[in-house]
């Protein structure tokens, strides 16, 4: 669109490295399923927002510009003021922001949820994008464990109104304040065991992949692995491991024995105590809410997050299976994760504010919802596709073309060049156009159209040279003009 | 949500100069104007498009970088690989990089629909920003005006389902190769006389705001504004001027005259007849379609974007009238405009592929709609507020709150602290909740709730003090629990 070119080798036609371009059916099955998501949101009382998608890089806060530019991990440029602003790297950072700022007009608590990309300067790689999708849910501004019990209640119902079935997924709760009272019990707390902490932490996170004995080495004297690279464990004693194993492996068959069980693991601590009180409370609020434990379970196993969050946390796991890249079968696994934390707007105001939030994973669940078939998308269908043999026809192509749109129908008049039937076929085909009008000049002389059913006749299309060859196709029927509507909608009906 | 906090000012809570944030119903209202208009594309056969939010510069084109830091315009930033990359600017130019990069695989037209913000590094000012919302639908490929009109077609009803009267907008259609006619017959298409051509196109543009004498002085010697500032004029003959004030007044009390009249002041241009045929083949193929004159008009006084693009252009302008900012009724004025451009994707593969398209301006179409009443979202109604006056009844009105949300009314319980009934109230008008529900010890022992109008009752709300006085209010029901669901859709529904 340069109107004057000047003289200068042609430009690449790519995205930057780790963008990428959504067409078609790709974006409407992503609007779709926000779209399920927000209608949950909404119902539960949360409202939208959207901020703009630069922040100054000092509300992002994260990435203060202690060099000359502040790029490591966000995109930043230096405004004509000489300040720095940057492409917001997640939608939490910007709700800190609008939080404090709109603190006197916002009701409180404010629940509000977001959904748009986010961006990331590093480095791509397969799967890694620099810019994606997140969709964020919090409750800013209480500290009631009903905020939270309601977040996990309503991510449960987001879940299956996208499409997920409710044998298909857990919602898995945790909470931080237990494994402190599980640390304390432990004799971790010191302040000299911060690294023997983050070692500890770690290593439960890592139990999934490396299993009991894995992770019991790591809290032990270290761990080498299958490729001889040794991991220094936390050193912890037998006893202290003991108790940090039992908590991982808290689960019993309900809630209540769950809970039971680590009553006794917490002892005396009032944090631990704290912790399970609150774990109980949200399995009693979501219980009178319907959410069972068939949906929605207490489970000590969730580690992801417990070093950020300061209270509940929880994560949506699919449970359904699906081959891996080795070919492998394994569970879907995690599709959103949250909890509770408190320092939301400190940082602007110096006041306290808690808050509660989920954030699922707009890539994840979308391809999830691929696996299992159940894209909100009722089909990529496109659109009718009316041949045009003869140009000097268009304003009556166009005029059954406006007939089927009028009565709800997709469709639109081949607007290429020539009037090659094969080559118009075979756009019909590349739109996924299920039907074909046809209507050359015999045709129109004796008021009739033809009408060819794609999907049935697609592997011939190619073969096909002639008008009167076409005719003795199987797919395709001949029907009189003015049931052109009707016809169309019964055949779209099949 | 910094995790060690460094002794170091307190950020301050603002977006960014130039950007703003959307909360709540002004982004409902956005997204359901876009669903509309998308709607309506969907059904032409357009397909959604998007692209990433940066791109290179190199595929920018607009803005090589010939100066350290090529933001001028755009934000840009310098990649790890010392390739400059920046935000788009608009939706066209990624359009032809995604024509482009795509050629092969795409069909041929291609026709999509894009909806995003663009961002543009310029000062911003009152009403101004430098992030902002377009929606674009373009068809690559196809030189056939039947494209324009079909894009004629497609943006009248669009504005329609949107919520744009039948009777309040007008969409106008000029062609730039009639201009060009106009001009040759003046005798102004020498290469020496780009200079008064482009004062020319200018002045003409200015038509709205200086009426005919103006733009007149305009095209002669010059003219001189109430402030005594001086304008140099094209310095046509009188027999030029006329002929382009005739082109400018070209407008004939239907299509076929207009055609008719400038026919007449193209004299002998072979360009300048081929558009009026164009013209008149657009009129003919809409009419075909259905969309007579009084909403898609042939109308030779469109100038705007005359310059930038080569053939059909269109504007739809909205007729009724507003309050302007100095308390004048004028003319709501243009809310979309597009037209046929053929280099764009010339620059990435050296071929010529025409395209035709239109930008609805994303705010001003809010903003119009906003003026008419017709905002898409039913009501900026917020939630049933269930009130919390017994911390203890939590899990209790939780379960009302799943009762009335599984019956389809949005709804949820007041989670902030305390229970004072006053602040609960007033959270409950801050939400603009049409209903709260009010359910203390006395009415839980009786298996009673209240229900309080709040539109009704919110004058008063302020005054309450206690459940008693509470209770006299006219605004308020007294019901029994399992009449809770039924009662609120009754009050809803009134």
């Amino acid at each position: 669109m340069a109107k004057k070119e000047k003289k200068q080798p042609r430009p690449k036609a790519a995205a930057p490295r780790g963008f990428r371009d959504s067409f078609g059916a790709e974006v409407e099955a992503r609007r779709a399923m926000l779209g399920k998501i927000a209608e949950v949101y909404h119902s539960y009382g949360f409202d939208p927002l959207e901020t703009s998608a630069i922040e100054t890089v000092e509300a992002l806060g994260k990435f203060l510009p202690d060099v000359d530019r502040p790029n490591e991990g966000v995109f930043g440029f230096q405004d004509d003021d000489e300040s720095w602003i940057a492409l917001r790297y997640d939608l939490t950072a910007p709700l800190a922001r609008v939080a404090a700022q709109y603190r006197l007009d916002l009701p409180s608590p404010y629940r509000r949820y977001a959904m748009g990309p986010v961006w990331r300067n590093e480095k791509p790689g397969p799967g890694r994008f620099r810019e994606f999708w997140q969709c964020d849910a919090d409750t800013v501004g209480t500290s009631t464990v009903a905020a939270d019990a309601e977040i996990c209640g309503m991510l449960a119902s987001a879940l299956e109104n996208a499409g997920i079935g409710r044998d298909q997924f857990l919602v898995r709760v945790n909470n931080r304040k237990v494994m402190n009272g599980v640390l304390e019990t432990a004799n971790l707390m010191g302040e000299d065991q911060a690294a023997q902490r983050g070692i500890t932490m770690r290593a439960i996170d890592k139990l999934d992949r490396l299993g009991e004995d894995g992770v019991r080495a790591l809290l032990g004297a270290g761990r080498k692995d299958d490729s001889g690279a040794f991991t220094e464990g936390a050193k912890l004693a037998e006893e202290q491991a003991d108790i940090i194993m039992g908590f991982v492996g808290a689960e019993r068959a309900d809630g209540a024995a769950t809970c039971a069980r680590l009553r006794e693991l917490i002892g005396s601590s009032e944090t631990g105590a704290e912790g399970v009180n609150e774990l109980e409370e949200i399995a009693s609020l979501l219980d009178a809410q319907g959410y069972g434990s068939d949906r929605i379970k207490i489970d000590p196993s969730v580690v992801r997050g417990l070093g950020y969050y300061t209270g509940p946390v929880y994560e949506a796991e699919l449970t359904f299976e699906v081959i891996d890249e080795k070919g492998q079968k394994r569970q879907f696994g995690s599709v959103a994760g949250g909890g509770r934390y408190d320092d939301l707007v400190k940082r602007f105001t110096g006041q306290q504010v808690p808050a509660t939030g989920v954030s699922i994973g707009v890539d994840r669940l979308l391809a999830a919802l691929s696996a299992t078939g159940r894209l909100g998308v009722a089909d990529a269908q496109g659109p009718v596709v009316i041949l045009a043999l003869d140009r000097g026809r268009m304003a009556h192509y166009q005029s059954m073309c406006a007939d089927l749109r009028n009565a709800g129908i997709r469709a639109e008049v081949f607007m290429g060049g020539g009037t090659n039937m094969g080559k118009q076929l075979k756009y019909a085909d590349k739109r996924a156009a299920p039907l074909a009008i046809i209507e050359g000049g015999d045709e129109a002389e004796r008021g009739v159209v033809q009408i060819k059913d794609l999907v049935l006749g697609s592997k011939l299309a190619e073969e096909i040279e002639s008008n009167e060859e076409w005719k003795a196709q199987p797919a395709q029927r001949e029907i009189p003009q003015g049931d052109l509507v009707a016809t169309v909608r019964e055949m779209l009906a099949r």
